[in-house]
């Protein structure tokens, strides 16, 4: 088997994908069912020069890593749901201080300790309103192992390109699953190289004045620039305001830099969609049963399609919108009481004609379990 | 002036009301602008012999009162946004083990550390959706200080009733505020008293066994039942299981002895709706702007009619549905960047009929801000 | 406890309805689950002067009622699928000589041997097209113990008054389960009894010539008339005929006593109604489970109605049109892959509202199991 | 006149199309107007070394080819409405133990003995459910001799594929009809020939446990594995099970085997579709009326179709909808009160459009009775 062709569980691919997109610090606290993950790491990451740290606690992992990455470092944690609620406030501070950070939730079943080596999809709307105050979030997923990888890349990238903490929201079955990842040559994925000021060193830096892109350069922390950086809404020098203006500016800001470039930030999948009466959507593991539904039942010359949705928050309220227009039915297929169903109902024309196939007992939701409930929602009982 | 009319902020008719209620119990760190609830109660609780407990921390806040309201105390713990945010995990917690809590939550700006002194509505989707997995959550809001006081003694009630964590989801304006308050007489409203069980010492009590009615009685932890408590799932006893029926039925239950009494737990006033063609909808502060709106068009004979909302979550779908079946403009009223706003499209009818009328600046939205929204709504131009 | 007042299964309330109706021969031969109604007869029915006799299979049993019929006596047979399979041939004999008969068919699982203890409702479609030819049926079902008394009394009456077979098509759960049967003082249900001829010795007597009512009166065959019986198409006097218009005449009018008077003939109980947007339509033991949903769900303010059908076949189409003119869900609660569903779609005017809730592995479906169904008809999930 | 060209009655095509599809062995009654197939048989089937048993009755003929087929052969037995009533017990264990064998019903008037030389299509939905329980069957049938050779030889196709039993639904016209009938070359029609397992002598066989394209081997029984085989619910050993998993899962297999397959298991035949706004549906001898039908208005340039269905069972309810699609007329010709029309009214988007036109009375329906029927359902009156 060639060097770059490996079996791995998803949590390894996306330890490949980070390394691959330049990871150099990364700080975190083992937990279930995420571990693997800081293990493979703390072998991995000193190996080619950078930092591996067991913190004491989630609150002090997500703190390293947002420091970290102010000094010019690219930079990752990873937990699981219990952890993710206490990373939320500092969550909120990489919002509003716009420091560029991946945070990976491998979510396994909750509320609370609940089942630590099970699956669920069980924090999707946690990672869009987790933390206080409105704000918007980037939030990645994947079905399989070589879209692990690629979306840990693609998550360094956006967080590079909007500064902004972005979230991988992995779940336990494709963390623990073992199959193939074909690692990419070095160049083959672009990589987003951190937008650093021109400004030289003894001229004052305003770290929070954008360039007539919009993007805002960073220096160092600790650097040649001395600057402010707070948690309070703040002007473009980075220092405390109250000012109305600035405020809701800031707000906007924090808010339309995302959601106007929904587009640029979604990624998805779609199959059998030119011609689909029945839509499923789906993302996730999940997504690897509800593809397998869709290509049994076009076997079956059953005009069904699959969107795989990859980006999860900004949600693509647009794309989805379009690529149902013509669909009967749809059917979003999710390891939670319903979640991002809610947000499928508000982008489609007919909120009527979507159904949820959900499992929320810990357990995979098979193709079976998805044909069943198909079978149930077109009248056909069990 | 009578002993029981007191002129006073938000903040005080609250603490008016959780000692009105029963409250033994208060553990917190104090957060603006909230301050002013801890500081009251660490003079007012140890005075009718309840416990007040400044902690370290927020984190810390939150489990003291968990770990007081499970040996047997009515307890509350306050706070603001950022403080919210680290009371999430603990507060996952609480759901999962059915304990009765009320938690405060005077909103500031945010996100982040934001603006403690302004006021925003930033965390109606957070008090939802805040903490990892599927679950549901009571939160209760107000817009004046006599319902502040009512709010709170409700909020004790429904804690009990449901075995939940309650949120009390206030605002700055409201808690800062200074206008009458009526303090009823003892016996006025009615307190739920803690249901405990009737197994007598010795004989085997199953803590998480429902009665016919569904309720759940409860044994002060300690005391002279011995049973297990656990933030994973469990059984009827108490103890860890993955089984998945056991799983996916606390996981309903948890939901539905919540979605289920909506109607129960639903507080909301209603102002001129009997014919209203357009509907207001607002809580909190906004809501006393929206009700000078109302009050002003229907003096010029404007059909217009106000929903106050009380109760946030679970959100009375229901009621908003059948209340806007009339409207041709349903306008959400909030301080942020519209979050009740989609709960409503979600519930009505006709979502393109729903509109946003806001702020985000850290101001407080003024009846002229409505109106003029109202009329580029209405296609009148500024 | 008053002497009319029994707690018995509903086999035994069968046959007390049996000899209520005034049952005067029963052939059978045992098979789970109906033994209970020829063990009880076998005692019972010697007892107050009529026959038991237990046949050598449920071919030779329906033989034997026909002939016992035609000699003047009330008869009954009872069985379960495969007996009923075997009866087939004869019922259609019965059908098209037009001699009343009652036949209990107390649905095991099937098809086959099947679960001879299981309950399930699978031979509904059977009841209606097991025999060749064109053909009309009658066939009554109930999902109480008094309510099966009743139909029992009706199926004889029904049998006599249009002279044809009447299947009771009960289901294992109502057969075995056991709950309290008030027998009513003998004149409280008013019997029909057989129509004899007047038709003097002597006297030429036309056994198929209709008087002007439709109705055809009997003579005891074998008592003072000499006529022709046969299962071929036959004329006025009982005699063979393939002259087309004869043969026209009688299939119509086989078909027609029995569609025309479908209104007479249809037995139906309706709860919650009047403004039912959901409409459960049920039968036989679903019948309770569906009957708890909707107290359940009316209680808690959803406009759920629930049908009750009795009469089974001749589909009471228009009846079941009507009712569900309002409905936006129609539930069909089935125990098995769906058959009284079909005619439910042909029977309203909107067959993509109706849906089927079922079970098809031998368990009973629950409250509960209705409920799940209806969430993911919902578009709620599990 | 070659060899392989006759001048035969539809039953002589049967036996043809049997002989050629490898039948080893026939057990049957004689009963009109299906006689001539086991009288033929009695001569031609052991000339090549097949086995034919007249037997007792219908219930032992039926039995006897069950038999026969478990131990390893290809087999028929055929009958007539009478004949296939007191079949339908075994037939029912015959589609529980999966046990191919090919079942001919000549359809007479009926029901009851009914009309024994006439012709009638009043068995179809006695083919469909006719036994007890929950099941799927197919049943094909013909209009003209070589497709009454031709679905012959796919009727043991099917059975042997599907493991199943296949019923053949002629009716008098076409089985006394005589016309020509071409014998194809032994190699032109492909046969399927009987999987059998690949388990060796001395391994445990599983009878019931599908290989993974969802087949089941057979095994000679008698020969050199032990098994059981029984119409009770069965797991993957043939040992009987109430294991409600295993019942639910061998309900879903026998229906999902064929009804699943309902495409590869359809067959029909189009005439003047492409445009048609009339379409006539028919199958059997009245499809030679209806397409005579077709023929001379398509030559007077009205837009008129014929479906002539040849797999009745399972309903080819999806393409019947496509054809239909366009139609502003169906008018459905049968031999009965309407029994396949059901089907069709189920199957189109527009049950009001279809229409019947038959005929009761035993004699056969010519193309004026449609053309008549036609101009009373445009409203142009008799």
């Amino acid at each position: 088997m060639s060097d770059n062709i490996k079996f791995v569980q998803g949590n390894e691919a996306c330890v490949e994908g980070a390394l691959y997109a330049g990871l150099d610090f990364f700080a975190g606290y083992p937990i279930t069912p995420s571990t693997e993950i800081a293990e493979l790491l703390s072998i991995r990451l000193p190996q080619k020069g950078g930092k591996f740290v067991q913190m004491e606690d989630e609150i002090a992992s997500v703190c390293a890593i947002i420091g970290a990455s102010l000094t010019g470092n690219k930079v990752m944690t990873a937990t699981s749901g219990p952890g993710f609620s206490l990373m939320q406030e500092a969550l909120g501070y990489a919002v509003m201080t716009e420091i560029p950070c991946v945070i990976v939730n491998v979510q396994r079943g909750g509320p609370s300790t609940g089942l630590p080596t099970s699956v669920s999809q069980g924090d999707v709307n946690q990672a869009r309103w987790g933390t206080h105050g409105d704000h918007a979030i980037i939030a990645l997923t994947a079905s399989n192992h070589q879209d692990v990888f690629r979306m840990t890349v693609d998550a360094f990238n956006l967080c590079e390109t909007y500064r902004t903490p972005v979230i991988l929201l992995f779940d336990e079955v494709v963390g623990h699953m073992r199959e193939r990842l074909i690692v990419p040559a070095q160049d083959e994925i672009p990589l987003v190289i951190r937008l650093r000021t021109s400004v030289k060193e003894g001229v004052d830096y305003h770290p929070y004045l954008p360039r007539e892109d919009g993007r805002l350069p960073m220096s160092d922390f600790g650097g040649v620039h001395r600057y402010n950086v707070t948690g309070l809404f703040h002007d473009m020098w980075g220092f405390p305001s109250s000012n109305p203006d600035i405020v809701k500016g800031l707000t906007r800001h924090l808010t339309d830099k995302i959601e106007n470039n929904c587009n640029e930030i979604t990624r998805y999948k779609k199959y059998f969609m030119e011609d689909a009466e029945c839509v499923l959507i789906a993302y996730g593991s999940p997504a690897r049963s509800a593809l397998h539904v869709a290509e049994y039942l076009r076997n079956r010359n059953e005009k069904i399609g699959l969107l795989e949705l990859q980006t999860l928050w900004p949600f693509p309220s647009e794309m989805v919108r379009e690529e149902c227009a013509g669909a009967n039915y749809i059917v979003v297929v999710e390891l939670n009481l319903g979640q991002i169903v809610h947000a499928v109902k508000m982008a489609v024309d007919h909120p009527e004609k979507v159904f949820l196939a959900n499992r929320i007992d810990g357990l995979f939701i098979t193709p079976d379990d998805i044909r069943n409930i198909m079978r149930l929602i077109q009248g056909k009982g069990v």
